[in-house]
């Protein structure tokens, strides 16, 4: 996909928000590692990078709470997305998995493992990192040390890996959103991201999705958020297929705009098929 | 509210979550701490405690999503709800601010009360606690330190409160939940909360929600999580006004249960009115 070549994404270097951006925007772009998602949206708002990457969902855990409520509060669009299989490698600069004596890894990845750890390495003490990059740089440094993280970061630091795919869970992937400034043009494949408000009666939402279903427009996920203008107030994040500019996604959006007290386009972007 | 005199709770002492059960179970209950929403869970369902309390939803934050697949996962019940503010303070044996030259807390109060301490302790370096309550208790050990916590957490570790309300934010609060084998018995003001499954196809959300409207009940939140069955599927735990024995709720399940690949009763309890 080819995009301008200054992307922002949640660092440190070798994440796998790291190699989802390298896979959206190709391995000559020039990368700026973020602290966090807020710093991410903020550098693609201030145009100190024209494009961004960040988590938004994983299959298990669910919704990346921070970038939903990023995308809700500023004028940051959704470009793009790509959906990484999240496979989870034991690297270590140890000869064999016997010598290893301490594991690194960020909390998550450490209980995804669990029981291929207690399995295979029941010796090794287990040390929490702040990120699977930051674990693997740890074992760079440590040869009776190990890592889990993803290949790509275990290349990326030099580190060998001893094992591939130990996590426990078979299906384990998160997507992922390009941020621009404006969303991307209709390709004829496309989602689109909105989120809206509905007035506090019953039925209220149900009227939202019976625009949908007349314009035959399918959701493929639907989530609530806090609006954080008043306490349990919600707003609704929704993905529909079709680009805005589709008859039946801009008629239905259309309607909505009478029929929500806010509604906004966070963006259209062609669809990720693995 | 009469429960049976044995309470887990997410802990430390003087957390939300211990004032929130105080509330929900007296004075007199047997309070036992436990380190994370899970062994709460554990603990009720393995009936060690007849009652457990853990936080399900904030109003800024969104859902405790571990609590939430806490419940998908097993079959403890919802048997009662509490709302308490969240009102920060400022706890500390100096005798003046000026003197404060750390101020502990959990990074999430710490930021909530970011301007606030901005503004008047500036000179105090900011350190990251695990929880409020560990906060206020290492504030009782450094009379240079002060913590920000609740005023039931200084009382308990007898700190004196030098400022109350500190929070940036007019509204937060949050909604605790009693758990325990059974849910509660019909009052004529309840809430259930169910968790459905709905068939992979267009519309399919739309006709679960028609059902509630045909029968007269209004959802007060609706919310979807991974399914944890296969990748990209969901469930969606939503809250109904209404007790699972009030004929409209009765009539409305039995229907779901056909229509619905996946129906679960989460509890009926009295509504929470503050």
């Amino acid at each position: 996909m080819a995009v301008e070549a200054h992307v922002a994404f949640l660092g440190p270097a070798g994440t796998f928000t790291h190699e989802a951006a390298r896979v959206l925007c190709g391995p000559n772009a020039r990368y700026d590692a973020c602290s966090t998602i807020d710093a991410v949206f903020d550098a693609v708002r201030r145009k100190d990078a024209p494009n961004g990457v960040v988590p938004i969902e994983n299959s298990t855990e669910g919704s990346v709470t921070q970038a939903l409520d990023c995308l809700l509060a500023g004028d940051v669009r959704i470009a793009g997305e790509m959906v990484l299989d999240i496979v989870h490698c034991l690297a270590s600069h140890a000869a064999t998995i016997a010598e290893i004596e301490r594991v690194y890894s960020h909390p998550q990845a450490l209980a995804q493992c669990r029981r291929w750890l207690a399995a295979n390495v029941p010796q090794a003490r287990l040390v929490d990192s702040p990120s699977t990059a930051a674990a693997v740089r740890h074992a760079a440094g440590d040869h009776r040390g190990a890592a889990i993280g993803s290949r790509f970061a275990a290349a990326l630091h030099g580190v060998p890996v001893l094992h591939e795919a130990i996590q426990d869970a078979e299906h384990n992937a998160t997507r992922f959103a390009l941020l621009a400034p404006h969303d991307a043009a209709r390709t004829g494949d496309d989602k689109t991201t909105i989120a809206f408000a509905v007035h506090d009666e019953r039925g209220a939402l149900l009227r939202v999705l019976e625009v949908f279903d007349e314009n035959r427009i399918n959701l493929s996920r639907i989530e609530s958020r806090p609006s954080k203008q008043r306490a349990w107030d919600y707003v609704f994040i929704a993905d529909l297929e079709g680009h805005r500019t589709d008859g039946n996604v801009a008629r239905a959006l259309t309607v909505l705009e009478k029929k929500c007290p806010m509604l906004k386009n966070l963006g259209s972007y062609p669809r990720f098929r693995g």
